[in-house]
C-alpha cells in the first residue's frame, strides 16, 4: 500500500496472477471501458490472458500498442494515444492499464495523467525495473529533444499489479538491470533486504518466484514509504537519486545507447559508494558490500575509461536536479544510511580516476 | 486565498498594479529566470511595464507570444512552448506567468502542470472572464479535434494577480460576456454579491475602478471557497456548471463561432432558471431575476430557434460530464442555492420550447 491520503494505492504481487486482474478491477468501480497500453512485444505473451480475463469480468477492452523502445517515448506517440482514446470513446471513469516496462509505464502514464485532466491509471509492470522501481510512485513523462522525461506529471496509479511470472520471457540482461534498483532501495533504506539479498541474490536472479514476491515485496515497501513520505519529490524523495547523479551522465553521453538505465546507475551506485569513502563518510566495508552485490548481479561498477574527464563533469551538472550551480548528491553512510551533499561537478569527478 | 493546505495561493486584486508583480514575485522563492506567455494583442498593451517590473526585481524574462484565438489552444502551441522554455534554460525553479485571457490561462497552466512534472505558475488574467473564472481553480487544458479542454491537468497556481485597470482595453462585447460568470457565481452561491449586481450592474460594465474591485473580490471568494472544498471536481464543484451544460451544446453546435463562452452560458443560465422553475424547484420571481440580470449585462437569454430539436439533445449528452446516460443539471432554488437534477438529454429540451 501506497499511504497518500485519498490517492492512497495497493500494491499487489503475486506469481500468475495477471490473469486475475479483473475481479480486482471491478473493485475500483471504474467505467466498462478500458484501454490496455503495451508493445508488441509484451503483447504477444501477455494481451490475451489479460483481455480475457478483463472481458470475464465485464469489461470491454481496447489494446494500443506503442512501438518498444525509450524513443517511443514522446509527444508523438503521446498524440497517438489521444487520438486512440477518443476513437475508443473513453470517458472520465475509464481506466487505462499500461502492461510493460518503464516505457510502457510512463508514456501511459502521463496519458492516463492528461487525458479529461486525469483518468484511473491502473500500472501492470512486466519488467523487473517496472515493477522494483517505474511503477510505484507516480511519476510519468515523456522526453523531449531537449531532455529526458522533461515533460510529466505526477499521477499516482490507482492499482498496481506486479505478477512476477511475467519476468520469465524478459532477456537476462533486463533482470540484471532490473536488480539495481532493488540493491538501491536496500542500500540506501534497507538494512535487512540488503542482507536478504547478500544470501540469496542467485537464487532471486534465477527467478526463484517465491523468493522474488518476497524481495519485490520488501522493495517496494521501501519505494512506497519513500513516496508517501514525499510525493512530489520536494525533499527526501531526493535519496532515491542513489547513484542516479552519475548515472544519468553516463547516459547521457552515451545518448541512451551503450547501457540500459540499470547499468549505468550500477556504475554511478558503486561511483558514490567509493566517493561515499573517499570523503570519510562511510567504512570501506559499506562500499565494498555495495560493489560486491552489483558484481554479483553481473552489473557493471566501472566508469567506462572512455568517459572520464570534464566532459562527465559537465554532464553531471546539466542534470535537472541541480540547483544553484551544486549537484544534491546522494552519499552513503551505512548500509540503510544516506547523507546529501551539494557538489560541482568537479567535486564530484575529482573522485572519478581513484579506483577502491 | 484559495485555501488547498500546501497547494493555497492568494489572489491578489487592485486597479494598476500590473507594474507592481515584480516585488510579489520575489515573495514566492522562485527562480530568477521566468517565462511571460501572452499574445500579441495583450502584448501590446501590458508587456512592457510587466517585463519591467520584473527586469526591477531582479527576473530576467522571456516573453513568448501565441497568436489569439481558441483555435490556437492545441497540442501544436504546446509543443512549440515546450521548445521556447527549452531554449531559454528554464528550470524546475522558474515560474511561468500567464498574461492574458482565458485561451492564455489555459494553455500555460497546462504547459507549467507538465514542463519538468510541474513548475511555478502565476496567472495575470487580463479579461474578466479570466478574471473572475478562468484563472483560480487550477484546471488547465488544450482542446484536441475529440473534444474542447479533453487535454488537461489540475494545476494550482502560486498567485493569480488581477488588475482590473486591464479591462480598459478590453473589447465590450467580452465585458459583457466576463459578466455571464459574475452573475453564475451570485446566482448559485451569492445571494450578497447578486444583490450587488442588481444595484450597480450598469456601473460595474462601465469599469468603475472600486465596484469592479468589490465584485471581482466577492467573485473570487465564491469560486476560491468551491475550488477549496472540491478541487478535482468530484462532487460539489458541479456547481459551477450551472448554465454550462446547454451553454456548451450551444458552443458545440454553433462550433464554437457563434457565440462567445459567456454568451453560451448566458443563455444556458436562463434556461435553467425557466427548467428549475418548470419543474417546480423555485419560484418564478427567482428565474425572473437571474434573467433580468442577464439581460441589463446585453447578454443573450433565448436559445436560437434554428438550434431547437433533436440535435440539442444530443449535445446536451455528448457533454463530458454525462455519466450513466444521465447529465447531472444543475438547478436553481434560490438565488444562492442550487440543486443536482439528473435528466437526460430529451428531458432537459422538452422544456427547450416553453417560454417564461
Amino acid at each position: 500500500m501506497v499511504d497518500l491520503g485519498a490517492r492512497s494505492y495497493p500494491i499487489c504481487i503475486g506469481a500468475g496472477t495477471l490473469e486475475r486482474l479483473g475481479p480486482r478491477l471491478q473493485e475500483l468501480k471504474v467505467g466498462r471501458r478500458v484501454a490496455i497500453v503495451t508493445n508488441p512485444v509484451v503483447s504477444r505473451f501477455y494481451r490475451e490472458p489479460l483481455v480475457q480475463s478483463l472481458k470475464a469480468a465485464g469489461f470491454e477492452s481496447t489494446v494500443l500498442q506503442v512501438p518498444d523502445g525509450e524513443e517511443h517515448k514522446n509527444m508523438a506517440w503521446l498524440a497517438f494515444l489521444y487520438d486512440r482514446l477518443v476513437d475508443a470513446r473513453l470517458d472520465r471513469e475509464s481506466a487505462i492499464i499500461a502492461l510493460g516496462g518503464g516505457v510502457i509505464g510512463d508514456l501511459t502514464g502521463f496519458t492516463a495523467a492528461t487525458f479529461q485532466r486525469g483518468v484511473p491509471l491502473v500500472q501492470v509492470p512486466t519488467t523487473l525495473l517496472a515493477q522494483v522501481d517505474s511503477s510505484v510512485g507516480g511519476k510519468t513523462a515523456v522526453n523531449h529533444p531537449g531532455g529526458k522525461n522533461l515533460i510529466g506529471a505526477f499521477h499516482q496509479p490507482r492499482l498496481v499489479w506486479i505478477d512476477v511470472a511475467t519476468l520469465k520471457t524478459l532477456p537476462r540482461r533486463e533482470v540484471q538491470a532490473g536488480m539495481t534498483e532493488i540493491i538501491k532501495h536496500a542500500a540506501i533504506l534497507g538494512p535487512q533486504l540488503f542482507e536478504l539479498l547478500e544470501a540469496e541474490i542467485e537464487a532471486v536472479m534465477a527467478l526463484d518466484e517465491a523468493l522474488l514476491i518476497e524481495v519485490v515485496r520488501q522493495n517496494c515497501a521501501i519505494k512506497a514509504a519513500v513516496v508517501a513520505q514525499d510525493e512530489r519529490e520536494s525533499g527526501h524523495r531526493a535519496v532515491l537519486n542513489f547513484g542516479h547523479t552519475l548515472g544519468h551522465a553516463i547516459e547521457m553521453l552515451t545518448e541512451y545507447r551503450g547501457y540500459l538505465h540499470g547499468e549505468a546507475v550500477a556504475i554511478g551506485m558503486a561511483f558514490a559508494a567509493r566517493l561515499s569513502h573517499a570523503r570519510g563518510l562511510c567504512e570501506a566495508s559499506v562500499r565494498d558490500r555495495i560493489i560486491a552485490l552489483l558484481q554479483r548481479a553481473a552489473l557493471p561498477t566501472e566508469i567506462p575509461k572512455e568517459l572520464v574527464g570534464r566532459h562527465l563533469a559537465l554532464a553531471v551538472e546539466a542534470d535537472k536536479k541541480v540547483s544553484g550551480g551544486k549537484v544534491k548528491f546522494v552519499c552513503i553512510e551505512d548500509i540503510g544510511r544516506t547523507k546529501f551533499v551539494y557538489l560541482t561537478g568537479d567535486e564530484v569527478l575529482g573522485h572519478a580516476g581513484g579506483t577502491h
